[in-house]
């Protein structure tokens, strides 16, 4: 049992009292009820993120109510939707003693329009939830799920997360919000403060000084409700996979992958993962290697000829007409085609392949749970931070990123399972670090890995576009241009918007004033 | 000359000084030097948006030491960049005595990257600027320029304007900005937070609340850098035309145009607009008809078969791979092919004829200003406001739009000339509202006219996405959901922001407390 910092055990049950009264006794959680709220793989130890209580609202006004009691009482909130923001903390808040604002009682899908291809939603629909919505009512949309599905389309935009189909970047696919802001007031984002609007989720920024993005990676608010642009149902779909014999062959890869994503002939979020990736989603490290250290290059070979992977394996898909896809084909084949020994598939080819299948799945905004698989490379206990840092599309930057993270990881027994998601300008690098979750020695292992990453990673310019809520005063304390300028104006802004300091204490790294001594260098 | 309301000659003096020792004496414009900033068709009267002064700061330090002074001196200043935010009230400020901030010397073109497709821009660098820059260094890469194109990327953008190619949507196209806040803090938003950063204008979240959009049609600091992303340049670009014979097309047109533009068939903005928009380029009304009263509809078709014109004419481009462009058209030919009397054209067809030469230019990017051929639609002394609301990409939305305009405005003497540029799930629906702006009878009857169908389409839920200054506080009124929630939120951000309500008082119909008295009914 924990208690918020600064507060006793008399006004913490007085604000849980009156979380009671406002939401009903069942939804309000104490003690043993919070397990589900636990970080599902700490880097550190539960004790350093657990909640001391959890409230499920039911609707705004409940909302609304709710933050005036934690105004009232002082009382932070963490709030969630799904709670599925796994790798990144889970559901757990960034301070301990943080209530938790659970949003998952409101889960209804409100609108969806296929003749103008979106949604509205509430924050607790879930990405299956929504994706059976529209199976169900034979509606002609995609939607755009991240790996794994389970967690929902607000939580995931919020958070920055990607997809990978064409709508893979989820914030450029977000159109209109509902906001209750920390004293309550209710605001609706864009055309949505247009009574009756007729485009709230047809056109983005509204009139005057667009705000939504504020909201995101944010504790200035509790977003509500959601406009989700969804991905009309193409005439055709024709996902593919080029294998890469070498492991030298990366540079040359990403180079020729630059100009297709750019020009848009490669549409999609595409992904290029090593062979180990692809091949924990079938197979342990034991069945293919029980040596110590790095698995040699003879055995790199041997199983790469068995599942039919190379060194890199790349995943693209295409959308439209049969005789377009045809086209764009031949010119994402031709390009590959410079890369020696470079072999192509399609579905046809990888029937019964697991790995290439949840990927085709992916590429079609079908949620899966498959890539949990990977969790089990070292065996029982697995779990994983993901370092994600950003880089340009270029060969040379993706080999210094590779070579670093392989080395240092390599170093310290780790080996490296990556992927570099090429969105339109931006790689998105992330290197799935497992490690046992149950063994104190392996956390610290890993955290001082993915600090020490970070920090290096850092003096070359590469920066995380997201981060475990452990390494979030890590990665803020990145953005120093203009000593924090960033981090000056993001503090003013949250203090106009929270004076209390109630909403999310340290999310991003923003440390209210009540509770700056937790924003400080390293929290454990 | 005029004064900023509520400050004595000898303190504009003092700060008009002061503004002199910053930039240097010949930076400081005043009385007759004035002119270039008044709105060049103004729909009041030129008293009603007088500026008391100009200033030109050179760098971003100038800026910097000026909003410090203003500051100091409670002085509203009007950023403008190149100030050619023409039909919207040019560079001139909302409310009178506001001093113009003109950031015309700063334009620099900080780099462009050939590889990775962006360019970073200082305020003053105009579309021709940046075109020939690129022309003049051979770089494979495309602008996109709304029309005409002697505006320049920051304004544009800041004020959410559109293009033609399919980067037309300005805000989704930016990365990165440098803004100096109202007290003088340089912030670097996005990646730029990161020093050496090299994803400033790659990535465009950075991490934590993201705010640039905050910084759009906004009064909360001074944008002095801005990343640009730039279409590479296709291997293959086909623009075509298509006619559509009868008025009661409409419908349909626009119901064929939204799954090609949804599914991406349509890449671009692509365009709809009457026949009297395409005559106005190379016409005028007297030589068309002289009566009094709308054309009839037989001078109509003796016009539109003269020029090889349809009621309604869609101009669209295809881009890439001469192959796939060949089956792209072959869909869009399909479709358009339903609606009776459809006529198809493509660069060849239309050799000479200077209304689709420009149309093509500006869906290749190419700046230019010929549309501004249909301010001599009714003679001289011709200029003109924009109505541009904002509707679902529906046929029956367009037909509503259409003929409310087009009656409202036949009432009154006004000829409809208008356009749907077709977003991905919004039409913006531009009436170009033609006026004499030197004719104080011509003035009052076009306010009117836009004022009144303002109001009339908002009880539909149709709202403009931008507007004259005169019109500001118009649409802001449109916004009230929840009793004006957006307003209470924009506002208290300005507040904290700009707590002395120096930056530009009136922007988006955001009054701040100093000059409160304006901001309520029509200014005039």
């Amino acid at each position: 049992m924990v208690l918020p910092p600064g507060m006793d055990q008399a006004d913490f049950n007085k604000a849980a009292e009156a979380f009671r009264r406002i939401v009903g006794d069942q939804w309000v959680f104490l003690g043993d009820q919070l397990t589900g709220y636990e970080d599902p793989f700490p880097v550190t130890s539960k004790e350093s993120s657990r909640a001391s209580i959890a409230v499920a609202p039911e609707n705004v006004e409940q909302v609304q109510a709710v933050l005036k009691a934690a105004n009232e009482f002082k009382f932070p909130l963490w709030p969630i939707s799904t709670g599925r923001n796994i790798v990144f903390g889970g559901a757990s808040p960034a301070m301990t003693g943080t209530g938790i604002l659970d949003l998952k009682r409101m889960n209804r899908i409100l609108e969806v329009n296929e003749e103008n291809g979106y949604a509205l939603v509430e924050p607790g629909v879930s990405y299956f939830d929504l994706y059976n919505h529209l199976q169900e009512n034979n509606i002609n949309l995609w939607i755009d799920s991240p790996s794994p599905g389970w967690g929902s389309p607000m939580g995931n935009t919020l958070e920055r997360g990607m997809g990978y189909t064409p709508y893979g970047d989820h914030l450029m696919m977000q159109c209109g919000m509902e906001v209750v802001l920390p004293d309550g007031d209710v605001v609706r984002t864009g055309m949505g403060g247009v009574p009756d609007s007729k485009m709230w989720q047809l056109f983005k920024y509204g009139f005057g000084p667009y705000v939504d993005g504020m909201f995101t990676q944010a504790s200035y608010g509790v977003v509500t409700k959601m406009g989700v642009w969804l991905m009309p149902k193409p005439p055709g779909y024709r996902p593919y996979m080029v294998t890469f014999e070498r492991e030298d062959d990366l540079e040359q890869i990403i180079d020729i992958i630059r100009p297709l994503r750019l020009s848009t002939l490669i549409p999609n979020a595409a992904v290029l993962c090593n062979n180990l990736l692809d091949l924990a989603i079938t197979t342990t490290r034991d069945e293919i290697y029980t040596g110590k250290g790095p698995i040699p290059p003879s055995v790199h070979k041997k199983i790469n000829a068995e599942h039919k992977l190379g060194m890199w394996n790349f995943f693209g898909g295409l959308y439209g007409p049969p005789d377009m896809m045809e086209v764009q084909w031949k010119y994402i084949r031709d390009a590959f085609s410079q890369v020696k020994g470079a072999k192509f598939y399609g579905a046809d080819d990888r029937k019964g392949d697991p790995a290439f299948e949840y990927r085709a799945q992916a590429m079609q905004g079908i949620p899966h749970l498959t890539e949990f698989s990977v969790l089990n490379w070292y065996g029982p206990g697995g779990g994983h931070i993901d370092l994600t840092l950003l880089s340009p599309v270029t060969g040379k930057d993706a080999v210094t990123q590779y070579q670093m993270q392989r080395e240092y990881g390599e170093k310290v027994g780790y080996d490296y399972l990556g992927e570099f998601i090429v969105g339109w300008r931006d790689m998105h690098h992330i290197n799935f670090m497992i490690f046992n979750h149950t063994d104190e020695e392996d956390r610290k292992r890993v955290y001082d890995l993915y600090e020490r990453l970070t920090i290096d990673s850092g003096k070359l310019g590469y920066a995380a576009y997201r981060a475990h809520t452990k390494f979030q005063n890590l990665v803020r304390d990145q953005f120093a241009y203009n000593d924090y300028a960033m981090n000056r104006l993001q503090m003013k802004l949250k203090e106009t918007l929270d004076p209390n300091g109630i909403m999310a204490p340290g999310k991003a790294g923003l440390w209210p004033e009540q509770y700056k001594q937790f924003g400080k260098g390293r929290i454990s």
